[in-house]
């Protein structure tokens, strides 16, 4: 195969002889440090190059956590890793925190405002962001859980939904401030209206004087047949009925057609509710505008089977930026596996590329199960022919968790966090913290 | 004595008589939630009255370890404990999350906005909040550690200090970028200068590729002749000594005398710093000027031997909001302890004047001993005679300051991240977050 790096290797060899002796090592750019692009990173471990990590934060974050983060039951801090502490060990990683805002991929740098960083190979695992269907302006109303901040900003609204509850006079306004409304019911939605449910009903059941947390309403509404449509219907089945047990009321078939301060409408019915949460959609980052790439409906970047972008054998596009079709003919779902197995992949693909290691030919996702929790006794898991509901799969569920995430510490912390709210039922991040918490 | 909540009870009962028939309980408001208030509503436990704690936010927060929140060593969350969950289980305790703008004194009502909220006893525990000896501008460049949010603020901002020194291809900037300033050695400058000294010369040594950080620059600025002027003469050179081994630079006996974005001004020596940090100065809460009360410099209430307001016995101020002497004559320090066992006294106070319990008379402030830490392996400890300095001390402060935090589950995740980090040099809680860390 013609490797795109060899001639370019040439070439900065020929310009860079006159004034550096050494011969440069091919320069590896992994634009975002999630799932996809840290694991791409650190299985490039010990080759001859120079990979630089570019993320606008400077930590990875566990997302499949993050829904905790936003009921109060864990810390930001416990599913997230500097992403220089990563890669610190790594001699030949460097990272640099700040912002893409586009690539030139005919003069092969990314921009990052002012300043060009050049590149032999380019790997842009740039995630997703919540969608609103061409409606952004719901956003402010129903804000959706992608970062830390929505998290504490969604924390804070939960949080704040009950003090004002507890001081208002007017019980109209005290029932809308005790309805929260999850839309979409995807395993974000779905673990978002168990947590807040075991919330009201648990942690803050004896905390208010004038109102009963317990009376929440916690409304999880979907516009398919059923929720968690991604796993088999038995376990969906199984899932409704956790969510009827934990008090949560589940409205399927009805699309949001409005949002506004107030509340959410469904169809011809208005419901009024001080919290919404947006947990129905996503819309890939704009590396496909960066590049000027054909592109999905949700705007993931269509490759070829070895993750590179077509036309362009030194660019490739993984994790939910991607759209990959799986062994059934359908696009692979945007979950860690696939970016983490895709990053690897790609590490790889690059020592082929470099001429060390085989060939490993296109891209396979191997899918191990899938895995969703409903509050704190709860779960389903899906293995293929095996099937698991309950406790089992819950405590299931809490392992693999524990184990996936990074860190010695924040498996410690979050195991400990766990075990406190299990036997005490409490939470330990009930913060109002972030803009408008104060003054 | 004649009890002021006579009368009260009195003409409340004798309004209430045509409609509620059990007698009024009095009404006791409690306006913050910090170690004075929280002190005072538990020790009000099971008394026949209505204790209603007032605070801004809806956490008790533990304010000696907040500079540890600051350096990134512990999450928020580990020294935040939701107040209503303190006060749960307490029948005769009420919360209510809001803003204090007013007291009406002679309607014997606290005014939150439009709302109003009578009481038959009021206690003020409202604090104090850092001040710029007129300087207000100065705050924007010198943020002053009191609350979680300033705590974020300036974890950001010592972060990034970091990153963009990584990133800037100025000499003169990076230095600027690696140079942190603390202005005021108090306990908190000195706790803040030893973790950034800390942060610099272990947690982040082997995460930069560009930069050094253990060329950080950390200078402690001091306008009186010593640092720890509230300690003995010889455990404040046992501190500075620790302080110059962890190569924090110390500058004594020179007054700031202006502030702006590029840095601080010493006297006639201007320091270009990235990161100035305030610890200088305390300036007490409004609750003075709410009272229309006489104050001290520091805008602190002066009280009577019961801490009761002159002229209105049924008003107590403790804590930093209050100016009281101590035996020696001089004011009591704003420290934790004694806004705690005058939060004690005042529920002893106020069972006596309901007729339940013998006349504490006056307070007195019992110091058990004053402790300040300086980086991971050395404090200072002053029971008066007896002084500990280095390892032995910081083991004393660990398990002292570990004791003091309300909850199980804080402790346990304190002490857990502190064995993490004696352990490992590692920070837990790198993330920089908040208002300007994207986009």
């Amino acid at each position: 195969m013609n490797s795109p790096y060899g001639k370019d290797l040439h070439q900065a060899n020929s310009k860079a002889a006159a004034t550096v002796t050494r011969p440069q090592r091919p320069r590896v750019v992994i634009v975002g440090a999630g799932f996809g692009g840290l694991s791409a990173a650190v299985a490039l471990d010990g080759l001859a190059a120079e990979v630089t990590v570019i993320d606008r934060r400077n930590y990875h974050l566990f997302q499949p956590l993050l829904y905790q983060v936003a009921t109060a039951g864990l810390a930001p801090s416990d599913i997230a890793s500097p992403i220089r502490a990563i890669l610190g060990r790594q001699k030949n990683a460097s990272v640099l925190m700040g912002k893409v805002t586009g690539i030139d991929t005919a003069g092969r740098h990314v921009e990052l405002g002012e300043r060009r960083l050049p590149y032999d190979f380019l790997i842009l695992a740039t995630g997703a962001r919540h969608a609103y269907f061409g409606h952004d302006e719901w956003e402010r109303y129903a804000p959706g859980l992608k970062k830390i901040d929505d998290a504490i900003e969604i924390r804070r609204r939960i949080l704040m939904a009950f003090e004002r509850a507890e001081t208002t006079e007017d019980e109209r306004e005290r029932r809308r401030l005790l309805t929260f409304a999850i839309v979409g019911a995807g395993p974000t939605g779905v673990e978002m209206a168990g947590a807040i449910a075991e919330l009201a009903r648990r942690a803050l059941a004896r905390d208010f004087r004038r109102i009963d947390p317990r009376a929440a309403r916690v409304m999880l509404l979907e516009a398919g047949p059923r929720i968690l449509s991604t796993f088999p219907d038995s376990l969906s089945q199984a899932a409704a009925e956790n969510l009827a047990e934990l008090g949560v009321e589940t409205c399927l078939g009805q699309a949001v057609t409005h949002c506004d301060e107030t509340g959410i409408t469904l169809g011809a019915e208005h419901i009024e509710a001080a919290t919404v949460i947006w947990a129905a959609g996503v819309m890939a980052s704009p590396a496909a505008k960066w590049l000027a790439a054909d592109c999905d409906s949700a705007g993931r970047v269509k490759v070829n089977a070895d993750l590179s972008l077509p036309g362009h054998p030194e660019i490739f596009v993984i994790g939910d930026t991607a759209s990959v079709q799986g062994a059934d003919g359908r696009p692979l779902p945007g979950v860690a596996p696939v970016a983490k197995q895709q990053g690897r992949y790609l590490a790889r693909r690059l020592r082929f590329l470099l001429g060390k290691g085989r060939d490993p030919g296109p891209f396979h996702y191997r899918s191990f199960g899938n895995l969703a929790t409903i509050g704190r006794r709860a779960a389903i898991a899906d293995f293929g022919r095996i099937r698991v509901t309950g406790f089992a799969a819950w405590l299931l569920w809490g392992v693999v968790h524990i184990y996936f995430l990074i860190g010695f510490r924040n498996r410690i912390a979050v195991a400990l966090d766990w075990i406190w709210a299990y036997l005490t039922f409490q939470r330990g991040a009930r913060l109002i913290t972030g803009s408008g918490a104060e003054d």
